[in-house]
């Protein structure tokens, strides 16, 4: 079988692998003071230009956003989101179980609009009784979206100006940032990226490593004692090390940007052989996750041929769209086979 | 000022007030464990025709949703309401805030329908990967609703059913039950409608007491506990005889729902009134709450005249709707000068 | 029966009842946004004697102590007060169900050290891994003490200190604020008091109103959005003014205090009693709670009588601690008739 | 610096660092739905007797923990525990953050004793106001204790009884789980203790593994939806495969016994070289982690020649305790060098 399902199907690059084999019996104090956790929040600062950037690693994505939404705002306050934001659809409640509510804007493609938190504002601060009303606190974006979508620097810029205007800060989920930076479609840097939001995170997990997300505070201020929420929301790692060898490793050289943009272009390659194909893309999608309409007596054709595809949804009787995803360690021989397959 | 903004701008009905005196300097232990709170504990499982009810008495409506729901509830599980419900956007998140998030059906009508309830149930089923989604664990509806609108027994039916489809409660928040009851379009007793669910609550804060609600489990076994949640959540009252007292008085003879008849018939009378003047209204509301769509100069008019409504929405640049609610207090003098005005 | 078990027997005093009497049909807005709450908000700065106070209503002890303590910490943020104290026995955990760990120290006599809560931060800043230990973020102390003893000013002037060394605020449940200003030992003006913490409350419910508690919070900016927090613990009361037209009544000239001198005299009246009697107090207690240890085959008698009191500790086979309390409503004729039967 | 402060100071044991390279291109699905998942579950489950035992994989122990405990207690339960367990005073607050009170025992050698848990209950029960206090709902007790003392089988049959008595739960926290059952002094087998509690964990993180504890629910119907709990609260690891892989090769023939069994031996050697030098331990520890009192000077003197060990506590103004952990990881040459430096 050959599964295109998702971006966490293997381990990890082996840049890693060998890393955590030469340090393997080293000895080193835990939860993130160890000389590996500085080296990566040194590497990371030096990435996005900020030197007073503050750096905390956790294990993954779900549990990263909770424990910065959660520290971010107070218990009457609620965070912005598109309807299809992973922390509104796919994360079991977790946001709203630490107390908030997420206040979900409709999106068709998967981004919040400047315009749109505007309202929110406006709204709220119109009502004479919104005591009654959750406060507005935060925006949460994802970047790319779960629709593989990417914001332009300007929606971008309009986003955290409007962020700045109500005085909330702006946060982009960044479990795979490197594949949208790597975007051929892509007109910012990370350095720009991480200089128009507050806070954001660089995934790890579904970028090279075994687990692992960088959650960076970029405004000096909002959230200083970051390390206790992650402990007491139980995820501050005991062999920190860990996340600390593995963002050091991604952040080495070119290692990070290389392989997203080895997982783009083969994207790219199966987008353009879908197009050419005459099938209909369900998204805009100009990063490793891309969502074609199969009829599905073709889908069936695949599967049986050992390709596997995320269900995404039913069309109408007989189209579904699934999702395929390629990432750092999708083969090119592979994609080729599926292609050559549609 | 002639206010008709809401349904708790007054104190209480004078029979409550006259039980307080009465009994003022009586010793009675705390916490609901004294004669009156009995008392009012059986009057009200009489009403209902059923005998094995438990009957806790709360102060306010927020807290009593918030309690009801986080009893109920894992913690994994949602609550299925309108988008309209009250618990979705006039409780400063406390559902949210207790942990669970709430799914929200678009509704133009205020009403939640059996067949999205199902969808609701089949998606979540559907989805082989749900345990990254919330578990939809009940249902709430208020009747009537925030709109005025209320459920004709067929409804109510049907959305019984599909709980019991599911395996899962559906709770009625009554916070103005008496006013739905009492309206000229209701096709369901109060037996019927405590029959048609597993919990639900009868106002006391809008129909008559000073402050007060009547938490009713209709199925044995749903919360045994409920007292416990009450205490936890600050919610249970010092002297529990005030609630107790008000509720007996409240369900003595016919004073519950002769005075919520009262209020319909007023607002009946308000609402044929602006209906011969051609006003139009927005939701079409059989009970003490209306919504006209005033010209704005007409709004001005009114107000300059004394009368005070709650702002509902603007409709456009020259129309305001707003909400004119009845209650128990309000004088027919008050509605026939209302009228005269309009 | 007489009952002496607690000091929420009654109803409230007689010029309360009668202003809701005289108040009942008038139309107010609701949710403290009505007159009488701003005249009794009014009515406690000058009391207090300090302007930029800021004044809520809330229903109940629990509620408002949950509400106060989840509204100042942060998450990982923790309570210091006395292994006696209110929210660490008799909440039902209304303080961990918000989130925060109590950290109670051993006491005697329900008062809390301030040579105790220099050593909790003591050792918390000594200990180099402390992010694994949740943070001191706050002192509670009760006036007076579940155990009837009261601060004197210089041990309360110890712990403001010890406070504001540490950058913490100190919190005082007066839910007999009254009865402990009205004891013959104390050595505190409400206004010295007031200025010796940074938020507290006087209690209502113990006090002469039918319910109802005042958070005075007296240090600007420690949380300037309180309304928000209550509203979502679903504290909010609807008709606000209810609480409004209590405190403003309790305010008006002397009548707090008359009332609590009343209930002290009383108590000072069975303390010395039962002293005479050689009767032990378990509690060296100088306000409206007693804790006389009697002889079993004692209470039986004093019970067949007719008295009721709270069972307290036993003590040992044949003697048991009990409770008797005093109130604004104790009649003296009870009291005489117990010390007659003792 | 040859450092014995904890039992986390390393990676892995080589075969789970080979078992990572092989099987590091594989494709597998997330979230624990991974062959190497399901085979270690069988395995566990081989290895303590119980085939409908319920195995779910974490990442971390304060982790583990919280979850584990909220997906049991209702809101209003709380957990019993020694003063010194680990959720008690090393978890920044993670139960009292999920909503539960810990109701601490007081314990010279880190364990919890039957009568003391009965006693809690007695008191419970006979409080007729009990509503005002959390109810006890279920014991944590660690094995081995913080104190690396163990509980013998006739102490656990006892606690075992009493949580059945009163019909809640007894939960054995493991993270060193091996090192205790390795222990000489121990007189339980590993599916003695799966048989004498309702749900324990088998600790990872401490015991060869990179990271990973193993829920093992052995009471059927105790949580059977875990897996969501730990969804919501962000421990579900995408890559589910890596915990499965290391509990696979953990409970591959001897593994998880013989690494468990070294580090028992090595820290036998220790605790027989410091008692035959007159040096005194503060705990009758028979597993892997030994507190002696040095002199100050002899610590600073072995500090100085390059040894590390955790502070534990000041006894007086000359003499420290300290940690000494071994682990699978320790080479007996460190241990040798260390008793020679002693």
């Amino acid at each position: 079988m050959i599964s295109f399902d998702c971006d966490y199907l293997e381990g990890c690059i082996p840049e890693v692998l060998e890393r955590l084999q030469k340090t393997n019996l080293e000895q080193t104090y835990g939860y993130g003071a160890d000389p590996y956790s500085d080296m990566a929040r040194e590497k990371i600062k030096e990435a996005i230009g900020n030197d007073s950037a503050r750096v905390h690693f956790l294990v993954g994505g779900t549990h990263t956003n909770a424990t910065v939404i959660s520290s971010i705002l107070k218990a009457y306050q609620a965070v912005i989101c598109a309807t299809t934001g992973h922390i509104n659809v796919h994360e079991t409640g977790a946001v709203e179980h630490g107390g908030h509510k997420i206040l979900a804007l409709p999106s068709k493609d998967g981004k919040v609009r400047a315009a749109d938190v505007d309202s929110v504002f406006n709204a709220y601060y119109a009502d004479p009784s919104n005591i009654h009303v959750v406060t507005p606190g935060m925006v949460y974006i994802s970047f790319p979206t779960e629709l593989g979508t990417i914001y332009s620097r300007s929606e971008l810029e309009d986003l955290h100006s409007v962020c700045r205007k109500w005085n909330i800060p702006l946060y982009i989920d960044g479990a795979r940032l490197g594949y949208g930076l790597a975007s051929p479609e892509c007109d910012l840097t990370l350095k720009e990226l991480a200089s128009l939001c507050d806070v954001f995170y660089i995934g790890g997990t579904k970028q090279g490593a075994l687990f692992g997300e960088a959650v960076v505070f970029t405004t000096p201020g909002l959230v200083d004692d970051f390390a206790h929420y992650i402990k007491q929301n139980g995820g501050l790692l005991a062999k920190g090390r860990l996340l600390g060898l593995q963002f050091d490793t991604l952040f080495t050289g070119d290692i990070y940007s290389s392989y997203s943009r080895h997982a783009i272009r083969l994207a790219m390659k199966v987008r353009d052989a879908l197009k050419a194909k005459g099938i209909e893309l369900l998204y805009a999608s100009p990063t490793n996750q891309q969502f074609p309409v199969f009829e599905d007596t073709k889908l069936a054709e695949l599967r049986a041929k050992g390709f596997s595809f995320e269900f995404w949804e039913k069309i109408d009787e007989t189209h579904t769209a699934v999702r395929i995803c390629t990432s750092w360690a999708t083969l090119e021989s592979n994609v080729d086979a599926l292609i050559a397959a549609v």
